[in-house]
């Protein structure tokens, strides 16, 4: 099955994957707390406005995973002090979905949400989930890994992760069967530690 | 089971009742195309913000249903232009869960949305439901009855409706096991032209 | 000249004035940190939706001042970590003028924010000041006293206050010339620490 | 004066200017009704994330101009149908100032706004100009030419234009006596019939 590209979370870890038909010369690059998805040095040029963007930010008050230019605005959202439910859904409702032939869906997550953040009922590190659609706005606490892909499986959904470790949880989202896998990022820790990892394949 | 308040909408008919435990001293009064939810003549004296308020509310561009003060902004959203979804969303987050011993949830509903809204997929008269918890954000479009209420039943979900008539629906969803009935509301029709009814009991 | 209902902030002082030539039979009632504004035993009957509100609430974060029922989101956000500026404009934009005769707009204020909120340049207590109009959203720090009020003076602008008591402060909006005073309220302090007074006329 | 990157509007007449000392190495490019504040073939390589983007795209309801990735969703929002009013101020809540070294404010303005648009007042095409600072959200209605900057005139304020074509008016911001031009476009028009030019020195 193909669901395009796709975020999981959890309390603790959470994971990007690009999957793509049209674009998969793209790379999972990491600086710092930072992973930016961008075109391989030798991609075709292209002015496709979606391909590149930062897919994984790190900040104080919880570590953002997503699948496009939202996932700056989320992070900064949390810097000034916004809670993860009000950091994700005010930038997915005003960035809205991808303006491309799919309508694709912008998906998001935090993961090592503060305990003191008060859109998480959890007592240790929490995880927020969203997603925008030409159809929908959902943004959710969860407590269980939890997927939410541009394609068919567009709404939050249990997902069976196993990995805890940053480079095991990126490796863990890129061998899943969803097709045409390009690149991947993970993230484990909670607000204050977070380790980062990439993974481009072999 | 006692669900508290909740909405219930499709694309050409929607509901709202009143299930109360600690308010039951009220009535559903219709004027013109709103109903306001009001305490009776021989309602005890209350401070608490959330007993008084518009349970539903007709425009040129969807009938809204909801259990407190947004239904206003979100039926002045829908006359300024917004879609459905946008309307409903940013008040929902803007007013946010009710600051009382529950952190009770707002739910509310926009039925009969025209089919060029582009949250709809719908070619003919759509409906988007939403609510606001402390824990998420969830609004999205619906083609069959769908039901969220304030407890237990929190996100949207498939609901059993048989009527089609307004006075039908309010007297339907009034008499549904779920416990404490207070009032209810019915709407039915598309955009432009709308029959409501309200349901006190007998 | 009449400029209807306003509010005036500067970082450690902020007050809340009823104008009205509509509804005159309204009073300002203190209960704890926050200032009702509400009928008075005598007034006649209204179901105008936009008479009784909270005008002024004290949170952590800051004391909010404001005409209407935006009150209470704006200190809600606050409490949830919104920095000031995001904690006014959001529910601002959401809520929106008063649907009336006049479309008139909603005007609030936070005085005593904290130092360490990333939208004010204070070193010490900072002030934001802000109203939505049918035509504008204005939303800013302030660091001397400045009003905006409902009408005339609609955008914010320089106020000459002297009062530095919340008591004194009520007083001496009330007693400003513009037209038809009927109750205020006075706030001073700064985060943690506000007082909090009334003065509805002799 | 270096007032950094600006956007002047009226109501049938827009111009944005690039004026730049970092990154002086750029060039407006137009594409149907778009035009792309982009790197020339000759620029040094860069990852700073605000170098390119859509500075003016024409939609139905309105002419966007802006210094930023903000122009897109707010060309967006138009398109859904939100006031010229709520379309300019949702994205620049969510987007912010841009966080580099010098919090840089984000600009826009829509030119040409149908008269039905409920934000303006004009009985013809009307106008809407904003801002985002780290200190402040302003949204208004302007009825003649009116410039905001990033710098020094960070709020909106009256600018003298004279040219009323596309292509003079992209000149006439170019040569302003602002320091440090590097490339502008102008739009002239209303909604449903704008003419778009560049202007990139000689």
């Amino acid at each position: 099955m193909y669901v395009g590209r796709f975020v999981v979370v959890s309390p603790e870890v959470g994971a990007y994957r690009v999957s793509s038909r049209s674009f998969p010369n793209r790379q999972a690059v990491k600086r710092d707390g930072t992973v930016t998805v961008e075109p391989t040095p030798d991609a075709p040029e292209t002015d496709n406005p979606y391909i590149s963007y930062n897919g994984v930010r790190v900040t104080e008050h919880g570590a953002v995973v997503g699948n496009g230019s939202h996932v700056d605005p989320i992070a900064e959202k949390l810097e000034l002090g916004y809670p993860a439910r009000d950091a994700i859904a005010e930038p997915l409702l005003s960035l809205d979905f991808e303006k491309d032939d799919y309508d694709t869906p912008r998906v998001a997550g935090v993961v090592g949400v503060d305990a003191a953040d008060p859109t998480t009922n959890a007592d240790g590190p929490g995880a927020v989930i969203g997603t925008v659609r030409r159809d929908a706005l959902l943004v959710e606490e969860v407590t269980e890994p939890t997927l939410v892909a541009t394609y068919e499986e567009n709404s939050p959904t249990a997902f069976d992760l196993g990995a805890t470790d940053a480079s095991e949880v990126a490796r863990e989202v890129y061998d899943h069967e969803y097709e045409h896998a390009v690149c991947s990022a993970g993230v484990a820790g909670s607000a204050g530690e977070f380790d980062v990892a990439v993974y481009n394949g072999e």
